[in-house]
């Protein structure tokens, strides 16, 4: 029998075994409340309001909607230094970027550097991070390019070409705000880390390959994005290359990236790395200007209009044919504007200890860029580097935005001319040197070292981006990485446990080596919830594993299998399918000799059982607290069978149908 | 400090805590060949081949697809019997609804008489199941007469109508057996059980309304199928019902439910139902042959051609324009088909003891529909009914189905002409009797009150069907369905463990009303994977069980809290983001003042656990095999402190930075 050499916790069983407990029942509309609560309001954002006069109500939910006030009260001069100092810095990494990547989005330079003046305001007032410096980021850039680019030629039909770019930005808005109100905020988690490397480095190897353009002084260039275009582009045409243009450009990428390879080595060198794009723009600036390089083929920005951002909201043209691509447009880089910047908040706020409220942020941005859009503006968001630039200078507040709006603001005032004679190839190499930061590759082996699929889910990411198209790369990550939730719901592990020595836990054999099978009993445990999804496949699995497992006990001449316990602890919820799979379990074991065990059903579990009338068709005798406990009664009615068999010599009750039976 | 009152369990820790063990690594190949095994052969169907003779093999193999050649050698006389009664039953029930089905469909009669002779043959040879008959099913006709009417009117052009209906099958055909061989089966457990009944319940109604037409004697009517436009249609036109036919309806419906019902109530009488049809049929037949009622506006079937089915191979239009509509409607009625046809094989299977391989049926499913496509048969499957019917008349193999098709056989040879006074009125009522049956009411309220969420994607799909399509009901209920696992997997439960009395058991506190929390200590369980799509909400959610658990002791006076166990039990998977966000929740708790505490991490998550480098990040101290050794740690790290804090009265090792701490 070999239950002599198997040390079963006998002291368990002499304890009375402890009840399943069935929840008490909620009423249907408290349960509805409840899983409302919890889907839409996880932070309790409400919790500060409890219990306080309507005044204080009043003056809280200002705060609540404008952060600026809160923290207003107790800002001093120690703080206001330290912003004044990130806020120039920023400011000098804000203007050559912006206007590179308005180039990007194929809109005129002077748009990135409007876009830095209103929504930094509008964000100081009303976000909630104190690191995030607000800008355009070269992605979304790209991403309105290629989507507008697609229906309307920037170059035929400038105006028209703008209009749609502040139409979509207007949407954008509203799309983030509408997302903050509705506190659906956790759509942007569904773009899962490896999405986000994979598709911001896929994102970053179409840029710099944009910049070829720039770098060889091209006129003519492809409108695709994709790598093939791109290379055919550029060496269908090498006769027009411009080594001038190729030189300054290669000269100043270096320069760049010598840069910020001392600031990374040094991070209190930081300033040399955000200064930098501002040096090379007025080296380049000087340079062209005393050599007259313009006239010999390096293109330079030309005039920057003097003054402040014009009034657009008369330009938002939501009767033109082109709408439809406008919302997409969107609603698109709506969704990864807000990804970067929640991302980059939030690492910020972990940094130093404070809270972002995800959807109170969206709806930051939101408004942001619906005021931006109204005001010559097109999409802004956090980026990562200008960010990173913000807290590394040692920003306080969001008062370093402010800062970096009024240096923009006196930019646009008074030194637009100053911009004239830049070269377009120096604003290539700031693009270039900022985007190859953003290839992120040890993060990518990391993701293959950790997790195999998640690798998967990155590179077709980046693949997609590189050779489809900014949407395409999206679209296959995001879901590859639903298919995975849904591969987890619909293929659930199911593991044998074994005995842990010297106590009364039950383990996978898998995972623990001392863990050993009792004999006669097979102990199975199911690793997610029991739905429609995965109950056909639960069913023949275990099947499977009860003709496994009786295959293996013949061939070693043990005894036969008499008891299959599922620890039901690990299912969360069950469904309708879930229970009726259950009660067929139950049947198909039965047929084959097999009694069924349950053990731990969790609340949810153990309510639908009891409304499905599941308990009565298990026996509420067959379901036990612990997988030890039910061990405990599934032995002592072993040896008190056998028992009973030694003495009456023939096998009886219901044993008859079982043939490899060799009790 | 009230830790009297309070029975941890002191024995347990006095054993040395076992050790949570890292599975032992595999080769990255056997893990994802086991990861495709699990997903594509959780059955395992290859396994009676093994360690046999080639010879063997090839016979095993022979019957493996041919399942006729493993039953028919056992096949004896007393089978026979049975079988004869059984297939002459389904004969009597398949001839008048192959008729009404395919005038559901919009092709002529006589394809339903076609479509009950050679795919029931094809399926006895290739079919496992012993009780499926085979034949039409009304919803698949319904969906092909309105998706290829929607874009060819069979009135008008029948010719090409008929050869897209032959397309369609044909497509249906290939996809059953692609998803077959290709072993992606599981797909149809994706149409849950809560969305086969509502969608089910709607075409059924659908199916009715469209009688009206045949009921009142309407010669025009809507091509829509929706509840709006069908009513509009009668209504528009109630002088031209005919009474003789309303009556000529009612009174055979009202037949056919009596027989019903008494079939229902004495099950032994089930042949009263089964033949209820057919005598309807050669009632009316006689009645219009005597009465002459044609000539007053009974409409009937006219001139059915004599003999067996022509070949239609030719038929099968590739190139015709319309080709992708006859795709779309191959494989969402070949879908639906095959979610009826092994739902009705497995229920049977469940009855009779006997396996049903899912993916070999829908092979041979296919290989039904692809045969024929070629031979003037459109759509099949195993219809409920006429498979319940062959059920309780006794059949015992698939050679009932053979007998049905010889009977068919003889009607089309030579018994067409007396169907030629068979009034449309009477197919109509077959149909609607036939219906009523699948509006399954009291499922719906099972599902009520078992489980809302399933209700709610019943009554979509039921409504989506009525108000909408049959395709618009059915996109809802699935995008309802896969809405709800990926709500399961973003919001996953988290709740809080109390201890259960006497016990080293820690259970949840809602669950369990004995169940005590443990001062100064909160325990959780998270009852879901770790995943990108809930990781964010998971770190707010900790944090906010937190915040409520100090509040709640400040306010009662009670201990602080000290630490926090995570109980990882239910977590069955975790990925990059997951791993990143236990990192940032114990630097969370950190800078409370909290330790954070995992117990019984599964052999996925401590793997990755492990190579995320968190074991460290965690503390290995940190991390118990179950709740209980957990506890009885934390407690005895508890009383050490406050010991040795008395003894130096100020509160040194990292607690200072606590506010709320009132130890």
């Amino acid at each position: 029998m070999g239950t002599g050499n198997y040390d079963y916790p006998k002291s368990n069983f002499e304890q009375p075994p402890h009840k399943v407990a069935i929840p008490p029942p909620q009423p249907f509309i408290k349960s509805l409340k409840n899983a409302v609560k919890e889907t839409l309001f996880p932070d309790d954002p409400l919790r500060q309001f409890k219990g306080q006069s309507p005044a204080r109500k009043f003056i809280l939910g200002v705060q609540y909607v404008f952060p600026f006030f809160d923290w207003a009260a107790s800002y001093n001069l120690s703080f206001f230094k330290s912003d004044i100092i990130a806020g120039i810095t920023i400011a000098s990494l804000a203007i050559p970027q912006g206007i590179s990547y308005a180039k990007l989005a194929n809109l005129p330079p002077i748009l990135g550097l409007y876009s830095s003046f209103i929504p930094p305001l509008v964000y100081a007032m009303m976000g909630s991070s104190k690191d995030l410096a607000v800008g355009t980021v070269a992605v979304a850039s790209l991403l309105i390019g290629s989507m507008l680019g697609a229906v309307v030629n920037a170059n035929e039909d400038p105006k028209l070409y703008l209009h749609l770019a502040f139409t979509a930005t207007f949407i954008a808005g509203v799309f983030q705000v509408s997302l903050g109100i509705l506190r659906l905020g956790f759509i942007v988690d569904f773009l899962s880390h490896a999405t986000i490397i994979g598709f911001m480095g896929g994102a970053a190897t179409v840029v710099c390959l944009q910049q070829l353009k720039g770098i060889l002084g091209l006129e003519h260039f492809t409108h695709g994005t994709d790598l093939v275009s791109v290379l055919r582009s550029v060496f269908s045409q090498t006769h027009k290359w411009r080594w001038e243009s190729a030189v300054l450009g290669v000269g100043f990428l270096f320069y760049l990236l010598v840069a910020r390879y001392v600031s990374t080595k040094r991070p209190k060198l930081f300033w040399i790395s955000a200064m930098a794009p501002l040096t090379s723009v007025i080296l380049g600036s000087i340079l062209i200007y005393f050599t007259h390089a313009e006239k010999h083929g390096v293109q330079v920005i030309g005039e920057l209009k003097k003054g402040l951002n014009p009034i657009t909201i008369m330009d938002l043209s939501f009767g033109s044919q082109y709408l439809s691509t406008a919302i997409k447009t969107g609603i698109v880089t709506g969704v990864i504007a807000l990804a970067e910047g929640i991302a980059v908040g939030r690492s910020f706020a972990m940094f130093k200890n404070y809270n972002i409220d995800g959807n109170k942020e969206m709806i930051a941005f939101g408004m942001m860029n619906i005021a931006g859009s109204c005001t010559s503006c097109y999409l802004t968001t956090g980026p990562f580097s200008r960010s990173a630039v913000n807290f590394n200078a040692g920003c306080k507040t969001a008062v370093s935005n402010i800062v970096m709006a009024i240096a923009v603001m006196i930019t646009l005032l008074f030194l637009t001319p100053l911009f004239h004679y830049t070269p377009l190839v120096v604003l290539s190499s700031i693009i270039i040197s900022a985007m190859l930061g953003l290839i992120n590759y040890e993060e990518a082996i990391h993701l293959w070292n950790l997790d195999k699929f998640d690798f998967v889910v990155c590179m077709s990411a980046y693949f997609g981006v590189v050779f489809g198209s900014v949407e395409i790369g999206l679209v296959i990550a995001v879901a590859l990485s639903l298919l995975r939730v849904l591969m987890f719901v619909s293929r659930p592990k199911t593991m044998a446990l074994g005995h842990i020595p010297e106590s009364t836990i039950y383990r996978s054999i898998d995972q623990y080596q001392n863990a050993k099978s009792v004999p006669g009993i097979l102990i199975l445990q199911i690793d997610a919830p029991i739905y429609f999804a995965n109950s056909s496949y639960l069913r023949e699995r275990i099947s499977r594993w009860v003709d496994e497992e009786e295959d293996r006990l013949k061939c070693s001449g043990e005894n036969s299998l008499q008891y299959v316990i599922l620890a039901l602890s690990a299912v969360g919820n069950i469904d309708t399918s879930g229970i009726t799979m259950l009660g067929e379990v139950k049947k198909l074991m039965e047929r084959r000799g097999l009694k069924l065990v349950l053990t731990n059903p969790g609340g949810e579990v153990i309510k639908k059982m009891n409304k499905g009338k599941l308990i009565e068709v298990i026996g509420q005798e067959w379901i036990y607290l612990t997988v030890g406990e039910a061990v405990g009664a599934c032995n002592f009615m072993l040896h008190t069978y056998k028992n009973v068999e030694k003495q009456t010599s023939t096998g009886s009750s219901g044993k008859e149908s079982r043939n490899d039976s060799n009790v």
